[in-house]
C-alpha cells in the first residue's frame, strides 16, 4: 500500500509499504478517508526532534474499519471512524479516569514500527478502545473535515482549556495560532468563555481565531504582547491561558499574561521551555497539560460537530491527496498554510 | 515595646522597639496575645534567605485591637483579632477573586521595616481588609492556639490542598511533615480525602498526621519514598500532592508520586527547585501554588475551628514566651520542636 514515508529532516515522500493487517486480536484495520499534517509533525520534519528515518508518519485520520480482530466487539467493517493519535484500552485505571494518554496498555500512532496515518490504511490496536464510530451517512466534505479534527487538534485544544480551567464569562488568552490555537479559541468559546484574546500576527489566523470566538487580537509578540494584554485586561491578566505552541517564549509569555491564582494549559510539546519556578510561586500561577486524552473528550466534542454547533474543520487550509504529502508539509513548514488535509479514499 | 530582632543568621534576640503607633488612618494597632515561628522564618535564620541584620521579625500573630486609625470601620479597640500573614485591602480586583496575596496595596507583614509579629504589638496595615474578628470570649488557651494557626500555617495548608484540586473520596499524598504538612493533611481530610498518605520519618509527627486524619504514613525519602506510595495506590499514584516543604527533593517526589493528569499543590517557598517539564507533559501532571490567600480562606476555616470540627493547635509542641524566643528558633531549627508557640500576653 501507498504510506508516506520520512526519508529525512526536511524529506517526506509517497513510498510503498506492507498493507495493513490485523495482527492481535483487538486489532482493527483502518482504510484511511482523510489524514492531515499536525504541527508536531513538524519538529521531526524540522530536524527538531529525532524521528527513524524510513519509518511512515502520520497519526491523524479519519477512515472505514475494513477488518477487525476476533475479539473486536464493537465495530464492524463498513463504519466510520475517528482516530484518536494516540490508541488506549478504555478500561485501565488511567483511561478510567479520563488520561487515556496514560493507558496503561496503550501508546501512538505510528504504534510499534507499525502503519503510519499518512497512508492509506492503518493498523489500530486496542480497537475497542480506541476508536469511535461516527453515526449517520452521506456527511459532506466539510463536516468530514471537523471529524478529523476530533483526532488530535480539536481534542489538543480543548485539553489546554480544560487544563487552563477555563469557566463559564471567563476572560481566556491563546498564545499560538496554529491549528491547535485555533481550536483552543474554540474549545474557550465553547465552554462558555466571554472574552477570547487571541495572539495572532497572520491576518488569515485572525480570521478564523475572530470565526472561533475570538473577541480580541493581539498582533504583538514577547514583551509587547505581554503589555497589549496586560492593558486589555485593565492590568490585570486573564482567567486562563492556553499556551499552544511550547517554545520557551511561548510559555514566559503565558505566564506573564495570566492573572495571579490562575492557571496555564499547555499542549505544545515543550522545546527548550524552562519553567520560572519563582515567578509562578510569587504570583500563585500554576500550569498543567501533557498530551491530550482525545479519546476521553471525543463523545462530547462529535455531539458538537456532528449537531453543527462547532466548526472546527475551517483549520485546513491546504487540501491535497497523498501524492502532495510533500507539498503538505512544505506548506505548514513555511507557514504558507495552517492545516494541510490529505484526501486518501473515498467512503 | 520588646520584639524579636534578627541580629544575623542563627542569632535572633529579644529587642526593644518603638512602640507600634498609628501611621495611616487605615491602620490598627494590635496586642499581640500569642504568636509564633514559622518555617519560613528558619530560612532567614538558617542564612538561606536575606534578612536584614536589626530588623523586627515574625509574621503570624493574634491578638487584641488596642488602637485603630480614622477609617477603619469594621473593627474597635477589645476585638480579639487573627492577623495573617499578608495585609490586603479585601477590595481590589486580585483579592475579589480570592488571591488577597496578590493585593495591589498589599503586602507581607513585616510591613516595610514596620513591625515584627514576634513582638509585644503589630501595627496591621488596611486593617479592616486583614483582620479577622473572633466572636466568642473566654476562649481556651487550646482554641487560641489553633485560632493562631489561622493566620498561616492552616491556610497554607489549605491552599496546598486546593491548588492540588483536592476532592471528596480522593487520595491524597502530603510531602513534608512540618506544620504546613500536617496542617495539609488535616485540610485533606476536611475536604473530603478518603484517603491521605503523610510522608513522615518523625514519630510524633507521624501521630500528629494520624490524628489529624492520615490514613496511612510512609517514612521513606526520595526513591524509596516514590516506591511506598507507587505501591500503596497499586502503582497508580495519588489524586492530589500536597508539597509543603520547598526543596527540589520534595518536589520530585511529589510529581513523581502523583498520577497522570493530577495536580501537585505546592507552598514551600522553593529554594533550589527545578521543574521537570518534559516528564510533567509526558505524565499530565500539573503544579500550582504560591503564598497562601489566608484571608480568603479565613472565614470557613475559623467556623471549623470555632466549631471544634478542626483542631489545628495541635502542632504547637513547644510553648514559651518573648524572652525564650532564641530556644524558640533553635528548638524548630534543631528539629527538636514541630512549631513554637510564643505567650505574649493575656486577653
Amino acid at each position: 500500500m501507498r504510506a508516506a514515508i520520512f526519508n529525512k529532516p526536511g524529506d517526506i515522500t509517497l513510498g510503498n509499504r506492507p498493507d495493513a493487517a490485523i495482527v492481535a486480536p483487538t486489532d482493527a484495520v483502518v482504510r484511511v478517508v482523510q489524514a492531515c499534517v499536525c504541527g508536531s509533525d513538524l519538529w521531526y520534519y524540522r530536524g527538531d526532534s529525532p524521528f527513524e528515518p524510513g519509518d511512515p508518519i502520520g497519526h491523524e485520520f479519519i477512515g472505514v474499519v475494513q477488518d477487525i480482530g476476533a475479539e473486536v466487539r464493537g465495530l464492524a467493517r463498513g463504519d466510520l471512524v475517528v482516530a484518536p493519535f494516540a490508541y488506549s484500552d478504555g478500561t485501565c485505571v488511567h483511561c478510567r479516569y479520563g488520561i487515556t494518554t496514560a493507558c496503561l496498555h496503550g501508546g501512538f500512532i505510528p504504534a510499534g514500527n507499525g502503519d503510519g496515518g499518512q497512508g492509506e490504511a492503518v493498523r489500530v490496536p486496542l480497537a475497542d478502545g480506541t476508536l469511535v464510530k461516527v453515526p449517520g451517512s452521506g456527511h459532506s466534505d466539510e463536516m468530514l473535515a471537523s471529524l478529523l479534527t476530533l483526532s488530535d487538534v480539536m481534542g489538543t485544544g480543548h485539553h489546554a482549556a480544560v487544563c487552563a480551567r477555563v469557566t463559564a464569562g471567563a476572560t481566556v488568552a491563546v498564545v499560538g495560532d496554529g491549528a491547535v490555537g485555533l481550536c483552543g479559541v474554540l474549545a474557550a468559546k465553547r465552554l462558555g468563555a466571554e472574552r477570547v484574546i487571541a495572539l495572532s500576527r497572520h491576518p488569515a489566523r485572525q480570521d478564523i481565531a475572530r470565526r472561533f470566538g475570538a473577541t480580541d487580537i493581539v498582533a504583538d509578540r514577547g514583551d509587547d504582547a505581554v503589555a497589549a494584554v496586560t492593558e486589555l485586561t485593565g492590568g490585570v491578566g486573564v482567567d486562563a491561558t492556553l499556551e499552544c505552541v511550547g517554545t520557551g517564549q511561548a510559555m514566559q509569555t503565558a505566564l506573564a499574561i495570566t492573572r495571579p491564582g490562575a492557571m496555564v494549559g499547555f499542549v505544545g510539546v515543550p522545546h527548550g521551555v524552562e519553567l520560572p519556578i519563582g515567578q509562578m510561586f510569587r504570583r500563585n500561577t500554576g500550569v498543567h497539560g501533557g498530551p491530550a486524552p482525545v479519546r476521553a473528550y471525543l463523545p462530547e466534542l462529535l455531539d458538537d460537530v456532528l449537531a453543527g454547533r462547532i466548526n472546527p474543520g475551517l483549520v485546513f487550509d491546504h487540501t491535497t491527496d497523498l501524492d502532495g504529502v510533500a507539498e503538505a508539509y512544505a506548506a505548514m513548514d513555511e507557514r504558507r498554510a495552517i492545516k494541510s488535509l490529505l484526501r486518501v479514499s473515498t467512503i
